[in-house]
């Protein structure tokens, strides 16, 4: 009998190849491919997998997904990689694998299969994923398998009768999602080097954008982005709207030089003019809105749940409990934030909220004043007190408090 | 016999009249004014002090002390507290603390002095840094003890024939030494409201910026900028240097609404062109030169740093077995950072190091590529395995990894 | 007309005397008793406060309710403040602050009343959670306010007819509940001297208890312990026999020296059978329940909420955070534990659980193995990676991996 | 040319089998055994070594290596993994790796071979470590390649003439040295059953351990243990007098369900006396002499530092950070302990230091108090404002401070 793997499918040169090399093996490949908010032909995509050899073409529009279970998460732990990534593929393999997961128990197909090398950090993310939600499937990596060079793959495509793109010199290996584009290879390796305009596509360069800024307000219920200048969108329908705004003026460019999980370091160029947005809002929002104590926590949760994501353990229980923390953290998190957007820059200039803990009649330093002043001497005498013994004890003084 | 009190005097209306206030109280006064990068006429300020009733006045140029024993460690640490206050006031406090007890030992004075009110963040870092290198000496507020609203002080200057600046009526409260300008009341009290232009003073607009960008190197050695462009520099100068280059081009605004260590929130506006350009140029450096572990647990040390120093406690021992750590990371960040200067942005376009753990040969996807691919099936069983058993048990299935 | 306070009353003598000093300040007293566990003769309590003074006096049972809502996350999160002290005190203060405010609410009263001095943590849990819970409410601390001396206050007692009891040179200060006994003062704060036996009461010395073993089992569902033997108990019902069997065999005995909240360091004996042998229990429950990830996370939160207790944090929305993460943890938390009690022991013999990750045809090095064994080469060459290029940078040697 | 490899031998039979494998594929093999305190026969091991089939046989004194570089680290970082296991293995694995280097430089051998299997910690922690100090070595784990049953081994071994012992039927697999014994496989596997008696070799069972108690005073300079009833010591001699002291007295019995690096989870005993006796002295000295936030924020690096070890990342430049923090909070870590050894405890009843920041005259509630009461009131309403805050805007009520 005859076996069946579903393959995630974007289309390209290697996952059309991978078609072919699978039958090879003996499998029927079921290709499957998601948008996530890549912007892809799908049709032409379903249409070219069972020219190419699928003998099923799945193509699942998982947007709105994407955004409300993880793009979301994302955006409420602030999840920025080492500083720096939005963790745009990140997010978007663990979604990937959950729907290969349900094509193959659908299809009763005894393995998945995907299109990664042997060193990034996707190929982990799928097979820890996949070996999460069910861990008798198989999982095949035909491109980390087959270690062809590109030479000998175009040759083996040409031969099965695999269109080969014209433009296949592109030097640069792409991924992209609502959250944001990702970009390496090439040039991009060379870090001393500044990467050049054609690596960007979703924002113009700040030469480029306009002169005259555009100020939009944001409005959040309960840390969910719901509203843009007043008009509700679905989530997936805002981030895609920010996108283009953002992007416009030049905002979400990033460039950086990343720990792999691999155990290399790699450069990498994102471009997340949604993501950047709505991450610098938010966190604005909670500056108000959050008291002191979860605010100076938080990060230390956030930094996990991004690392965890990072190195694919999306669906690891810690997830779960890390997320119990953050959806408790949100509650509070209503309001709206004013975004000015020019020049590269999403400038918060200003914030509002019903929950606001920010009290102007404590914070002012005019007659409305309602701080007790006296206060802070016992404060100070108290907090600084270890620090003032260590020193006496240090000196060997008598103490006199 | 007479008390002598040696006051931190900044030449202001709040510490001249203390001047007066604590001879009220018996006191024989010694004004004593730090010039850590804020760059007023110290003559000036040292005349006036006598003239107002000071018996002594010290200037003390600690320029250099302030940038190698007090920024350096805020640079090195990626001090931005709650992610981005780059902890301005909160660094010169210590050492204004360190010098006032110099004097006061020297002068054999029984008592220092500060003019913070009693809501503040720095009345804590003043007085918990006096207790720590010198517990026997006592710390007066006249500010935070005389409570008197603006009307009373201005009285009172008159009465004893305090010259009272014409020019009172600035909304502002603002602090500056070389690592930036803080600036706060008025109607930043209003977090909905955008800071007015004359809120700024060592930036210009993102509007007014030039439309050309400046593109400079910044050299490191062992985590230390040395020099721009080639040209050596103490790090006092640089920083200054910075200031001008940076601030020209707009960088370094900052609008943060932060929890004060004394309990409250407060708005607050910061400038900090060259620190911010230093910071983001450190870290990038640190990308390439920092081993992965290295620069995924630093994080933890530098938010214990940074809120060690915000909340008063620079001369605790925590600060010494953090700056171990610190000083560790740092022997090999050595290298060059080029950075662009651009409508508000410090732009870092490349990073190159003798030190550099980037190593193409293993990051490409080209033919000399030196990777083992091999490995990362293995890699990948093993760290997905508990995440593994953890669903198969949940699954109450068999093993079969 | 007359102000009503509401006392946490004790019956001992400073509770009393405060009834009859809030009198003289002009407040109806409304006393106020709660059994959290100390095994007090409540009758008489609640009749001695009528007798001294007191308009009303309420007793109540708590028992349940701080065993369920406050011991069991103390267990959960493995609380042991710097590594020792099981939060006895610290677990009831927030209860019994929700319980006077529920009595002021109740009975219109303007403000609650603490026997609490100025030096010890008890004041700060108090007071924080009475003003997280009712902020208009007024706090009193007759103890902390009045600055008598011993002599004074026995004086004012036998002015006002307040019963002085015979033995009060006790030279202990003494707070008692289901979770323990904390115990201070006298010879105790002499770190250098071992606890004289009469400062113990719940345990056997190690010398004094039986020569035989008991071995028990304790049951946990989700994290809660709800069987011992076999036979189901209530928490409160549960811990007690606990107390009582651990207690004979000497487990629980604690002597720590502890920074306090208020800045000393204090020298504190506590006695906790039941709730170490429950903590012990648990944590190896979990030891084989919970994924590697959860298991070396979990200490992080446990950390944050073992302070934010000790600090009089109850009520603080952080608490909420942290409890949600705690929650999703406990879901696999099921099973039995075997415990051996003997000569201040409680030592876990077996631990086993439906939903135990432990897997011995993985662990085994039988012919039984089912892990793959060729992975870890893999697995390693990537682990050590970093830490390999690193090496080689260092020594400005050729790549070869 | 023939090639070279230093072999880490044991003279137990699987490294005596790999002597004779290695030569099969064309090795020379040089035995290294190192004494880390396990009290083997090492004449015997040394000539052992060459009589199956080493060319050279090197026997290497490392116990003060060991407990100045490597177990001192370990004490003074409280290292337990997962809060249980004071890291036997782990701890030598590191130096046996770097002497095997040294071995293999100076008899310019090409590679270092170990005994370890493929589902350990032990692979990891000796590949990662040669990797680090050189990483031009090959690594052969003839145990881990070969991939025999323990009867093809023992078929191989009759064949080439190698003597397999007649008690091959231990059901455990045993490591040791200085700081602990480690004891796996066998019965052990189940964690439902208690360890039998015969699984402990350094330890008495608490039923017969003696009926008196044995006191001791522990002396620390500047964290180092010097020092045993006044009597100095080097600290591998004094760890070596307590193993047998403690040991005698039941201590340090530790039965562990722990998560591997590699994935899995094992149930291991441990027996370590002396450490274990350590570790809980030291603690306490800290208690006394380390300042409030030194003490909250070094449990943070010490546990980075536990895993660090336990995951092989010794040589690792993280360890370097770390242990300098270490280093600068150990300066004031001097004074003596007093502990009680008696029935598997090590109790500490008294600890004294020239350092000590306990102060009894703040502590104390007798009329030597020094402490300013009235402090606590303006601290507490600081510490508790963000609480009070969060509470009236939830409730929506005016503000009273």
């Amino acid at each position: 009998m005859e076996k069946k793997v579903v393959l995630a499918y974007s289309g390209g040169l290697d996952t059309s190849v991978a078609i072919q090399w699978l039958k090879d093996q003996g499998y029927e490949v079921i290709a499957c491919c998601l948008d996530v908010g890549e912007g892809k032909d799908l049709d032409f995509v379903q249409a070219k997998a069972l020219k190419v050899g699928a003998s099923k073409s799945y193509v699942i529009d998982a947007k709105e997904e994407f955004a409300n279970d993880y793009a979301l998460i994302a955006l409420q732990s602030h999840a920025l990689y080492e500083g720096k990534y939005p963790l745009v593929s990140a997010l978007s393999r663990p979604l990937i694998a959950k729907k290969l997961v349900e094509v193959a128990e659908k299809e009763n197909a005894q393995a998945v299969a995907h299109g990664c090398t042997g060193k990034g950090n996707d190929q982990v993310r799928f097979e820890v994923s996949i070996a999460a939600l069910n861990p008798s499937l198989k999982v095949i990596a035909p491109v980390r398998d087959w270690q062809w060079s590109r030479e000998e793959e175009i040759e083996y495509a040409k031969e099965k009768g695999i269109p080969v793109p014209i433009k296949l010199d592109s030097p640069y290996s792409i991924d992209q999602n609502l959250w944001g584009r990702s970009n390496e290879c090439g040039i991009l390796e060379n870090p001393w080097i500044a990467p050049p305009e054609d690596a960007y596509d979703l924002t113009s360069s700040i030469e480029d954008s306009p002169d005259t800024a555009d100020t939009i307000e944001i409005e959040f219920v309960e840390g969910v982005p719901v509203a843009l200048d007043g008009n509700k969108y679905n989530l997936g329908e805002l981030i895609a709207q920010l996108n283009v705004l953002a992007g416009k003026h030049g905002v979400g460019r990033i460039d950086h030089v990343e720990n792999r999980l691999v155990g290399i370091k790699s450069r990498e160029v994102y471009e997340c003019p949604g993501a950047m947005t709505l991450l610098k809002a938010h966190k604005e929002l909670e500056d108000i809105t959050l008291v002191k104590e979860v605010a100076h926590f938080k990060p230390v949760v956030e930094k996990k749940m991004t690392e965890l994501i990072y190195e694919g353990l999306w669906f690891s229980p810690l997830k779960k409990g890390l997320d119990a923390f953050l959806q408790e953290t949100q509650k509070f998190v209503n309001g709206t934030v004013r975004v000015k957007l020019f020049k590269g820059h999403c400038i918060v200039e200003g914030r509002k909220s019903p929950n606001s803990l920010y009290n102007e009649k404590l914070a002012t330093y005019t007659k409305e004043d309602e701080y007790d002043h006296e206060s802070a001497v016992g404060f100070i005498k108290v907090w600084g007190l270890p620090t003032k013994v260590a020193s006496m004890i240090g000196e060997k003084e008598k103490i006199s408090l």
